[in-house]
């Protein structure tokens, strides 16, 4: 197997920088350049750079670059191209509210740095490694936040939150790490995320790398494992929250919930505070991104279903605040999620 | 896609019968001829047939066959050369309890036969045949005790269930097409039922085939289909029910019937009556069978999950009584299911 060492899925270079396509790990090393905001957008719509936190810090480099390599040099005339090409990359995937988060800071600091006469083109780029930073920093505090308290045993979790979802050591994955490092956790449960099996890729081979012991499981099985006594917590991350606590994550996040709650089991919830979206009161209203049918209908290229098979394909559920045990961010945790505990946060 | 009509996944031939290669359905129809016990054995352990009734059924035709093409001719030696084959049959697969009482009862046949001095071939394969039509006769009244306590709506069914699991149209799958045709049942929720896929390639094969409205889901989404009120009832099948009314079923069940509970809806099994079994008090003893690891990391073939992954794969998992509204049997509905109200349907 590739050894990535140091393990990091966005590499920046002078003019450009480089995406690792994760629609081909485990397997396959393969950097994907970007040196311009299409480019961005491009790699986000079909997924070869997923996770709510990385997808933004990609579109923060891209509208940086987007800048940089435009023809136009009147800066008044660059904060509209900008803006459409925000308006392009805020398009690819409307689920995660730290992708909209993040595009809204850029074309605010673009339009700062032009009424201020600064030079815009430093500054933005300036502004993009600042996101990435604070992604960074805010993986950092989430991991020991989460990892305190954590209770002892095995943890399951869900899809992908580590390295390859953040600009740090991940948010749910970063409290598993630091929860292992301290001897709290045995070993970790991981679904294999269908349909695109981000489990079974891409947390897989971050715990592989981090030599933490895991068992792998098809979603099918958590429910045994939560009968048969085997998992003490559920950590995941969240792709937006509403200020009421509701969590948006990827799919199979809600059953995983109610599994919890059924067997007594603490549910926990770890995110940066850029993933809280005080536009919503309640989940209920977060767009739900419905992608492909042939996602499901097809695996790695091969049909596993009759032609002509109808299949859904919601992207993301709703999991109600009520399910969550706490929410678990680089400010702080709130415990219980309420609208009070998570306004403090931010 | 190719098209059967009839629909079966065995043919009866003069000296042989054929089985349906259910690990290449649905892109493929080819047909397995089975002449003796060892043939039958390989396939059930294979996969290449598989649901609980079918492949008693399988066992049972298999030590029919090994009677007659056996270069035993001594009756009395016959005996513990079908016990030994029968004992190989029971080794493959675990967890149905429908295999085991087939063997017996085609050992106890062969027992009595030899015993009265009758022909021992042409009496194993009537009891061969009268065991298949049996579970025919058990899916047509399943069909119709089920659907007429079935509440009208969308249903969610779980791996497959129908002709190419059992002996006739089905256990719960005929219930759902039952429904269907009533009027009652507007659209079926498919869970792809990980690992082996068994509702993608066989449960939608059979509704196509039916021309059944259905939605393919992967596992982790049925609790989102919960969630926003898509489905008014569950009906699953079962392979083996303990006397108080555990249930052992394909993996996954367990955590669909959990989230029926949190959602307050109706959660159906249905089995002919050759499920149950009086030998556990409760489901908690059933042996559930952990298949290889390779059959989660690998998807046909192809492997999904970093070299060296450890996987787990408990193929089946307990549903408590509890959970359960009702279980269907072709003798009666047990609602809910108690020792008492189970032992009645006998």
């Amino acid at each position: 197997m590739a050894r990535l060492n140091p393990f990091t899925p966005l590499l920046l270079e002078e003019n450009r920088f480089l995406l690792l396509n994760q629609q081909k790990l485990p397997h396959t090393i393969e950097w994907i350049p970007i040196s311009n905001a299409r480019q961005a957008g491009n790699a986000i719509r079909e997924m070869n750079v997923r996770g709510a936190p990385l997808i933004a810090i990609t579109a923060a480099y891209g509208l940086a670059l987007e800048a940089k390599y435009s023809k136009i040099s009147d800066p008044l005339l660059l904060i509209p191209h900008l803006e459409n090409a925000a308006k392009i990359l805020l398009e690819t995937r409307p689920t995660a509210v730290n992708l909209s988060v993040a595009v809204s800071r850029m074309l605010k600091k673009a339009r700062e740095t032009v009424q201020q006469g600064k030079p815009l083109v430093s500054e933005l780029w300036e502004e993009a490694l600042r996101i990435h930073e604070e992604d960074r920093q805010a993986c950092l505090h989430i991991g020991r936040l989460g990892a305190g308290i954590l209770p002892s045993g095995a943890v399951l979790t869900h899809c992908n939150t580590g390295a390859l979802a953040t600009g740090g050591e991940g948010t749910a994955y970063a409290v598993i790490k630091e929860g292992y490092r301290q001897g709290k956790i045995s070993r970790v449960y991981v679904c294999e995320s269908r349909p695109y099996l981000q489990g079974a890729r891409l947390t897989a081979f971050e715990l592989q790398q981090d030599q933490i012991p895991f068992t792998l499981i098809t979603d099918s099985m958590a429910g045994h494992f939560f009968f048969q006594r085997k998992i003490a917590t559920v950590v995941v991350g969240a792709d937006r929250i509403a200020s009421n606590g509701d969590v948006v994550n990827k799919i199979g996040t809600y059953g995983l919930a109610v599994l919890a709650k059924e067997h007594r089991i603490p549910f926990y919830v770890a995110a940066s505070t850029s993933t809280l979206d005080e536009n919503f009161d309640t989940g209920e209203k977060i767009p739900i991104e419905e992608r492909s049918a042939r996602e499901v209908t097809e695996l790695l290229g091969i049909s596993i279903a009759p032609e002509g098979t109808q299949a859904a394909h919601p992207a993301f559920d709703l999991t109600p605040s009520r399910l969550i045990q706490a929410i678990i961010t680089e400010t702080g945790v709130a415990a219980p999620p309420t609208p009070i505990s998570l306004r403090n946060l931010r």
